[in-house]
């Protein structure tokens, strides 16, 4: 690359990184790390981290400089005046400035959904793209802090077009090995579905996961000796400096394959004072390579960047061995185990997939009812917010728990005030597709059963709006009073309903199963009946202890059965296949190490130690009791423990829905476990040692969490058709909105509906027009190529909607979730899908299961809302057209790979095909259809 | 001045004046403070700190700020490219950047000779005017953090030119009183001998010592919380903040007269990061003064520097009150009053003495010798390192003896190495002024009686030089063999002498008188006699517990009478006067508070703080010794403390020369003590939060001292002019050294010179040409108008010579040390002293008494060794011709004083009149003799 700086092809090149790595919140909340506030906490103040390292680069050209972290990047960007703006965009054109990764954040690999992964590097990658075209774009994956690394993550990189993927954690020992044996660089082969190269990515560990070298960090957070080169001074050390940075050089460089190596010249917020580092760095630049002309030194070294490193490589033109499995788990050393991190802060966890699920919900109505659902009557409706929100809480310290607790209340505020947009939005457009003006109410506190409406209310509406791609049938569980309801489907039609009374308390639960259209909503309705009570059941202790009678729920798929002395389920029996399972769940506990003889490790949020290897029970017997009506079987196993098992009518699952908490305080971790030990909850006294410094104690809101357990009898052949639809299911669950009905028409003459499909008949209509070059469409068009809208407002995130009709682009990724594996239905599953469009031909099952989210797909009118009028593919983050995108190849020793195609830029809507576990990503423009 | 901002007249102006406060060494050395090191001791590196304002500086053309301590700025100075000196000096010329005080350092006020303040000073100052020409001239003197300020140091800022002196520490309780009573700016007569306004300088106390508001400090180092201005911010905090500043602006405003008040905005080693500082400085400023519009608020806030908060201070025209005396001691609070620091680390307070001593004499000689001094035989000599070590030493935390251990270890390095190049240029001058090129030994350790030439060698030379303007005789003491030695004085002809031995030891030490000429210096040659120790005198002891016998020392003019039963003094008399004085001389110990019942408040190196307030004795009685020969009493109180109480023939002086140490770890302070209490050594187990953070234990070479107290007993009519001509001999006491004799002559043919006298015969030669205007002299007259010699290389500090012949500028501050004063002897002394010039004439006395140093006086050819050629008077630190200088006028409630007069610029020399404690300055144009 031309911005690269000049490299000695003759001697050993040390590309120094200059570079921060910017926690999007961890000790402190997003917002302190950003103004630099609490700095007696920890002191990072990122505004002053990107003023300091503008002053430096302008400087000195030679000067080269990473960023990462677009959430906080774009923040600082819009509070820059037009000058600063305009210098920052030369220096990214000159490559001085250059952004890795290019993420909202640098997220998880563990606790993160790869929906939310895609949605929150689209959203830091499309700001880069839109603020500085393709200068900002950037070819190299960054990951250097997350604890392990997943092999889906670098596949996702690999389809975002990068060109490689560098990273700082993995198991001590399996670094060691690496050093000796140079595989510290390899290239990843990321799926076993994907065909080579389309997910293959160059990776490279670093030398020092991603801090200096010892005694050459010359932060502000440091305290390493500068550059004295006045020999008169008692403090000289050039000299010293030197001969060492010599060695260090060429000791590491003999675990690399080529002649150059990288150093990272930063850390944690470093960079607040970037004059100290660069200061120093120049003096070392200069006095190191000073020896090439004084001694014959064959060190060169050199302001450089991981993409001119990988420039380097790539020219090196050698031949890499692959690596096809996870960088999983993590141990930084002996009883060094990153795998608390997977189980902390659950009701943060849930919150975040909860809200993950919403944001879909918002994306899609926003597209689905155009402008309509951003100004409408309620105001102004924004998915933004919550966008943002999501992206942040995949940052690496978010979701994945290992936060101060005040951070990570401040996360659960961020989710909950990008709700309230969403929520707009959502009446919006509900209204609108409705055709009624309801007062809608969102209940948020469903989770801990209440919701004023559902419970007060004589009658209310039940919106439910399902995201899937298909129809669903789905139980409505909604808390209400001490009565009995009518329950009507949208056609008016009297539907099944019962109330049950909840496990520990006299609360009651009006359920009912509802069907709702793919990508669509019903309406249901609910009056409450003439009398008190007739029906609601109290369930009935079966027995204060276990008894002798024989417990069982059974539904037309299966039965539950449960020892009558324990009160444990103990057999499963799917009775179509008449499979017969003997099983055994009860609760367990770890107790946590504070740290013994083998090693002072204790356990703490990131790290899960137990202080024994076998898990203890909670107890070894639950108190049950069975209700009838709804197939639950209710255990107790203590004060902060219990479990229902549900068996719904219709459904192949069986439920367990277990509370825990509050945890009585003590050492220890509580484990769901036998045999597989996934633990449910943690609350512990000691801190890991790992930074955060608090214990995980969370004695908030997220001392007591409630989940479920969904479990599927099969055989194993066929077993994957039903996990992936039930987990697809429950990721993308519809969404329930309440309204007490009665509400004006949106337009006057108008009859509102009570169910709208947002999928269309598939008639075709006219020819899409070819993309490339077609500048001539309509003025609102985005993202056409160029994809840089500058100096337009920046579009707002993916899956927005942008402008008037006739609009803009709505998109959206596509996966299917079919791998390639050696079972039998997960082979079915992932035969390619070949869509076929045509007028009254909608794509039935399998075709379906290969979609996820609300694909924009063929044909033209596939979308009830609006009619797509131009279609083109972009790489799965949609920063460029995927038919100019080009990545880097690789030789590697399984033999050359097959050059990669590209995909045409005029894409026939009849013949779009996803191979198993491809994601594609769609730009489209649209037309929504007019008011009627 | 027109380089000042503009201010609001009809408002409440919130100065804010931008400024860091850089110690020349205390937690860390100075090289570690300039560079950066040991950060983890204390986060502090002022190359950063220099870079980082100039950035700011040149970011915004609104923001200002004051640098202050020109050994760091100089260092940062010569290591910028041309083109970022050309930026710096732009800046100054704009008023942005602005110098404050000036000084090499900033001194401390209790503890330093009032020379050694002129001359670090003069060093910093003439760096500037040199460097910047009038443009850097610092108006103010800024002593935000010494101890308290004495009277001298304000007289001495008045006569170095300043318009006003700042400052942050006084007595808590007379701060609360001038807060009340509107006092916290008043004019300080600060002479009462000086004719007023000549040493009066407008004094304003600062508000905050030298630090920001509470919650205003945006440094790298504080916490606060920055400007948060996005409301949708959890961290919003915009209105809150500007609110809280206008609440304490008006409250601040209110203790001050006038319509202007200032605020610190800064602090030790801060604006490591300055864009931290004037990014929320900009916020503030910007939202404070948008209330004006918002709301008719009626304060302006602006940046600042002192220099123009004092000009607005003069423009309100006001009638100011005047204070008189010192603002010492300074107490923070009750019980902690800072005068432990008058004593802590006597070792390092003498070898800044002794060091004063030898810089002056280094100084004479380099002047009197000429360019021969700086290049001879001896390799390069150079006054300048020791020069400059002795401004470092003068800094508030070293001669103060407030220090780290291992700060202070290096301010005696950096003693020591200052020493090396001052002593090539002795023997270089020494050669060249006697015409013999000796090996010159010059015995650094002779206050530990070693010095290996006179212990060892058969015979040997001693030369004797007197920096004195007048002739003295003085006491030789040299460490010797066990022999009997001859004496003979420059003329050949034996001199009595005896050899005595040390107490506790088996040592000895040779003694004769010498006599040396003014400005010049004698050479002594010793001889081993023929027989063994014949007249070594071992003193016996009188008895190990003292007995009854009567126990005197007596000469010619004193006689002292000990207890025989104690063993202590008991009784002195003046044999002239017949007086009669009962004394008691003995050791005392405090023992160190560690905080009690009254305040938590420990002794440290700061604060003294005896847990009684009655010393205790080392022990009620001593043994005693008596040498008959020299009159001595040797006592010994215990192991670690012991004392010679000496008599001289012919000296009109007591000596009491003790010894201390070291002293057992306890937690306590001794002190030699009754009824004055002075201590003369400490040792302390506990810091006193003051910052220092490290017990005062002097571990090091430190733990052992040695001093010696001169009592004389006269009148206190007549006993001024005893004790002032006896304390001018001590600090500036003749240089000794040694050499083996023999040496070659400097010049062939020449014969060497065994006494030489710097005074010349005062014959009139040649007027002198007027000095302003007079351009055409020769080419390196240094300095003449303009000072600034710019772009020629920056000149060597005073009294150092420039070039080679004909030579320009050795100049010199010349003191009348008389004040006026009650007492007759004082009045006598301060009488002015009218110097009259012409052949054969020398001034008597008291015209000598009037002379401190080597004085440039009247007529040219004053000195032997060069005639003077242009002579011009100059502010008392030689940055500005005396007669150009200009102090702002201030209005005092004691009446207006007189208008100044200027002094001539054209000097002539037989008419120059010292008044009663004043010093002047004076460049002289000379010519050195030719080498004959």
């Amino acid at each position: 690359m031309q911005r690269c700086p000049l490299v000695q092809p003759d001697m050993l090149n040390v590309h120094l990184v200059a570079h921060t790595h910017d926690d999007v919140g961890w000790l402190k909340t997003v917002d302190q790390y950003f103004y630099g506030i609490q700095n007696d906490v920890q002191h990072a103040g990122v505004q002053y981290i990107l003023d300091s390292v503008l002053s430096s680069l302008l400087a000195d050209p030679t000067r080269r400089f990473i960023y990462v972290e677009i959430s906080f990047f774009s923040r600082w960007w819009r509070q820059q005046t037009n000058a600063t703006q305009e210098i920052v965009r030369d220096l990214v054109r000159q490559g001085r400035l250059e952004f890795a990764n290019g993420g909202w954040v640098m997220n998880d690999e563990a606790a993160t959904h790869y929906g939310a992964i895609i949605d929150q590097m689209t959203l830091g990658l499309r700001f880069l793209e839109d603020t500085f075209g393709s200068d900002g774009r950037p070819r190299v994956a960054w990951h250097i802090d997350p604890f392990g690394h997943s092999r889906e993550q670098a596949s996702l990189f690999a389809q975002m077009g990068f060109d490689g993927f560098f990273f700082g954690r993995l198991d001590y020992q399996d670094k060691t090995v690496r050093m000796d044996k140079l595989e510290m660089e390899q290239v990843w082969r990321a799926s076993a579905s994907l065909k080579p190269p389309a997910a293959d990515l160059f990776t490279s560990v670093l030398p020092n996961i991603y801090n200096p070298p010892e005694y050459l960090c010359w932060d502000t957070l440091c305290a390493d000796k500068p550059f004295v080169e006045d020999p008169r001074s008692p403090e000289y050390n050039a000299k010293e400096l030197v001969d060492y940075f010599l060695q260090l050089a060429a000791a590491q460089g003999q675990h690399y394959r080529t002649n150059h190596t990288v150093m990272t010249m930063g850390s944690d917020f470093q960079y607040e004072n970037a004059n100290m580092w660069f200061k120093n760095l120049d003096k070392l630049i200069q006095l190191v390579n000073a020896q090439q002309q004084a001694n014959g030194s064959r060190v060169n070294v050199l302001y450089s960047t991981p993409a001119c490193y990988l420039w380097e490589l790539n020219k090196a033109n050698l031949t890499w061995s692959v690596k096809q499995d996870d960088f999983f788990p993590y141990a930084d050393g002996p009883h060094m185990f990153w795998t608390g991190y997977f189980s902390s802060r659950p009701a943060l966890k849930r919150y975040e997939r909860l809200s993950y699920n919403f944001l879909q919900v918002c994306n899609q109505l926003e597209a689905l009812a155009g402008p309509a659902a951003n100004v409408g009557p309620y105001g102004s409706g924004d998915s933004a917010p919550l966008n943002e929100a999501m992206a942040v809480l995949q940052h690496h310290d978010a979701v994945s728990g290992t936060s101060r607790q005040h951070v990570a209340d401040d996360y659960a505020r961020q989710l909950a005030a990008g709700w309230g947009p969403c929520e707009v939005l959502l009446s919006n457009a509900l209204a609108r597709l409705s055709g009624s003006k309801e007062d809608f109410e969102f209940c948020r506190d469903l989770n801990v059963s209440v919701c004023p409406l559902s419970q007060t209310a004589e009658s209310f509406q039940v919106t439910i709006y399902n995201p899937l791609g298909r129809k669903v049938d789905w139980m409505v569980r909604l808390p209400v009073g001490k009565h009995v309801f009518l329950v009507r489907d949208p056609s008016g039609t009297v539907v099944p309903s019962d109330v049950v009374t909840l496990p520990s308390s006299d609360s009651q639960e009006l359920l009912f199963s509802a069907s709702v259209p793919a990508l669509g909503f019903s309406i249901y309705s609910v009056t409450q009946g003439p009398s008190q009570r007739p029906q609601a059941y109290t369930p009935q202790p079966r027995s204060q202890k276990p008894s002798s009678r024989v417990l069982v729920i059974q539904n037309e798929y299966l039965r539950a059965r449960f020892d009558p002395y324990t009160g444990l389920l103990v057999e499963l029996e799917n009775l179509d296949q008449k499979l017969l399972l003997p099983v055994r769940q009860a609760f367990y506990w770890y107790n946590a190490s504070v740290g013994n003889n083998l090693s002072t490790q204790a356990s703490g949020a990131y790290i899960f130690r137990p202080s024994q290897q076998e898990p203890l029970p909670v107890r070894h017997w639950a108190q049950t009791r069975l209700t009838a009506l709804v197939q639950e079987v209710h255990q107790n196993f203590s004060a902060w423990c219990s479990q229902v098992v549900r068996l719904y009518p219709g459904r192949r699952h069986l439920e367990l829905e277990w509370t825990v908490g509050p945890i009585p305080v003590g050492t220890w971790t509580l484990a769901l476990s036998w045999p597989l030990s996934p633990q449910v909850h943690r609350r512990l006294l000691r801190d890991d040692a790992r930074g955060v410094g608090e214990p995980l104690l969370e004695n908030g809101s997220g001392v007591w969490v409630r989940g479920r357990h969904l479990v599927l009898l099969d055989k194993a052949r066929t077993a994957a058709a039903g996990h992936r639809l039930q987990a697809e299911k429950e990721v993308l669950a519809p969404q329930v909105v309440l309204a007490r009905g009665g509400g004006a028409p949106y337009h006057l003459g108008v009859a509102p509906r009570t169910q709208v499909r947002g999928r269309g008949a598939g008639r075709e209509r006219t020819r899409m027009k070819p993309a490339a070059g077609s500048e001539n469409g309509p003025a609102l068009r985005v993202p056409a190529p160029p994809l840089r809208a500058q100096p337009r407002p920046v579009p707002r995130p993916l899956s927005a909607v942008l402008g008037a009709a006739p609009g803009a682009a709505a998109l959206r990724a596509s996966a299917h979730i079919g791998p390639l594996g050696p079972d039998d239905a997960a082979a079915a599953l992932g035969a390619p899908v070949r869509r076929r469009g045509g007028p009254g031909r909608q794509p039935e099952l399998p075709s379906d299961l290969g979609l996820e989210a609300w694909p924009i797909h063929c044909p033209q009118d596939l979308f009830s809302a609006f009619t797509i009028t131009d279609l083109q593919e972009t790489t799965l983050v949609a920063n460029q057209l995927r038919a100019r995108a080009s990545r880097l190849q690789w030789t590697t020793n399984t033999g050359p790979g097959p050059t990669p195609h590209p995909s045409p830029s005029w894409l026939d809507p009849a013949t779009i095909t996803l191979q198993p576990m491809e994601i594609r990503t769609f730009l489209a423009e649209v037309q929504w259809e007019r008011d009627s």
